[in-house]
């Protein structure tokens, strides 16, 4: 790498980057999808990747994933399961039932249907103090981020800002499939009391996998889009955007951050 | 939206978010693929998706491309072309040739065979001063940008820092293929001689869609990966990140940022 400043002399620099290489997920032998990671945890990211998409319900379903050679992660279904190919084409049958097209309510509603667990009768409470101390917890906890700049991070929490598990990756959906694959494989599902956080933005398809694991906070340092913000309204997720160290955003479920400690003024 | 303060009162504001909707887009009345995207340009984003997953080689190809409804973009082929069903599988096949596996050198060659273009020839030279104002230049443009600060940001600029086209999206592959189509369908390909800049970080899949449409500069204002800085090397794309206003990284092909106001020193 060539450092260049606009004024003064270029120089060569050791190259620090973020790790990025396709894994290919296979199921039954037959590829499903190939997604640009960063190596690690892939067993994991398989698995989180099925179950988040709706793919997978249940782990013993599967007699097995393991990784074929460096960038396959190759899963085997137990024997009397459905075709992935089926349970695919069941996905899309959801979202396209219409003549013509999707919308995202359609999006928001084969959610609903799909997920295992029902995050709006979480009664957990977090303040807004333990959510504002999350991204520093999170940088911290990041080694790699302060050395390549490159990575996106998921980090779940307990009520109390503990730190449980820290994923990165260079896509942002990875980071969170890693961690939704190391708790369905560790018999944690739902992830009932804890928080979600994201490094970024958060999208439809962040809080989509939130509510698949059944987290009910989900919380991004930076924006979140208006269909995010819609599905947690629909679902009871509690979504929390522009988290700072002194401020923040609730977008849905404000009832699990507003305590006695932060009360709400009138509508401005 | 509530704004809550770590001491203080929460207070409700209005919600200004980025839009995200899903996007299908439909070949020949099959479907294709769901992309989540902010709704604008979508003719623009189907075509360039199919140009620069390599789906579609010539515009001519087309008869139309029209709106079905508010979230699909039906794509008609002309009588006598080959399937999108078997494009695709051409496409997968170029992936996995071997008997296991797919790894990041064939995902670059498998570009390096797709692309039309030769951005390795390509002599523009663009000196670090210019570079460094395009940041500012490309945030400016961003009108929605500064009211929801949810938008990812894909700016096609000359060699002097003008700015050619600027396209916002809330998934930064989005706002690139919205450029890639409106060049393409205004038949402006390949974009030699330019500079495209994205607001974020440069994955595999953005550099990949830089050497499809021929141009010859990718710049972010945050880290590439290092898959993104390979096929940079490997096709001749001259790849800038960390863009800030005083300096910048040159990962592959500085000898189009090095000019004579901007020395290399020996090696450190």
């Amino acid at each position: 790498m060539l450092k260049v400043p606009v004024d003064g002399v270029a120089e060569h620099r050791a190259d620090l980057l973020a790790a990025e290489e396709p894994l290919e997920i296979r199921v039954d032998g037959e590829p499903l999808t190939v997604t640009m990671r960063t190596p690690g945890d892939d067993i994991d990211l398989a698995a989180g990747f099925l179950f988040t998409e709706g793919l997978l319900t249940r782990l013993d379903a599967v007699r097995e994933i393991r990784m074929c050679d460096d960038n396959v992660a190759a899963v085997t279904l137990e024997p009397g399961q459905e075709s992935m190919a089926a349970r695919v084409a069941a996905n899309r049958n959801f979202l396209t039932t219409s003549a013509c097209g999707v919308c995202g309510k359609d999006s928001i509603e084969a959610i609903r249907v799909r997920s295992a667990f029902d995050v709006a009768s979480d009664p957990v409470r977090v303040s807004p103090a333990v959510l504002a101390g999350l991204p520093d917890r999170l940088r911290q906890a990041q080694r790699v981020f302060s050395r390549t700049g490159g990575l996106h991070a998921a980090g779940l929490f307990g009520p109390d800002g503990t730190l449980l598990v820290l994923r990165e990756d260079v896509g942002r959906h990875n980071a969170v499939d890693k961690v939704a694959g190391w708790a369905l494989r560790s018999g944690r599902l739902p992830l009932a009391g804890q928080v979600l956080l994201v490094s970024g933005r958060a999208s439809f398809e962040l809080a989509q996998k939130a509510v698949m694991i059944g987290v009910p906070v989900l919380a991004a340092v930076s924006a979140p889009s208006s269909l995010a913000a819609s599905l947690a309204k629909e679902s009871g997720l509690t979504l929390v955007g522009f988290l700072r160290e002194t401020t923040m955003n609730v977008y849905a479920g404000e009832h699990r951050v507003v305590t006695e400690d932060a009360p709400v003024a009138a509508s401005s």
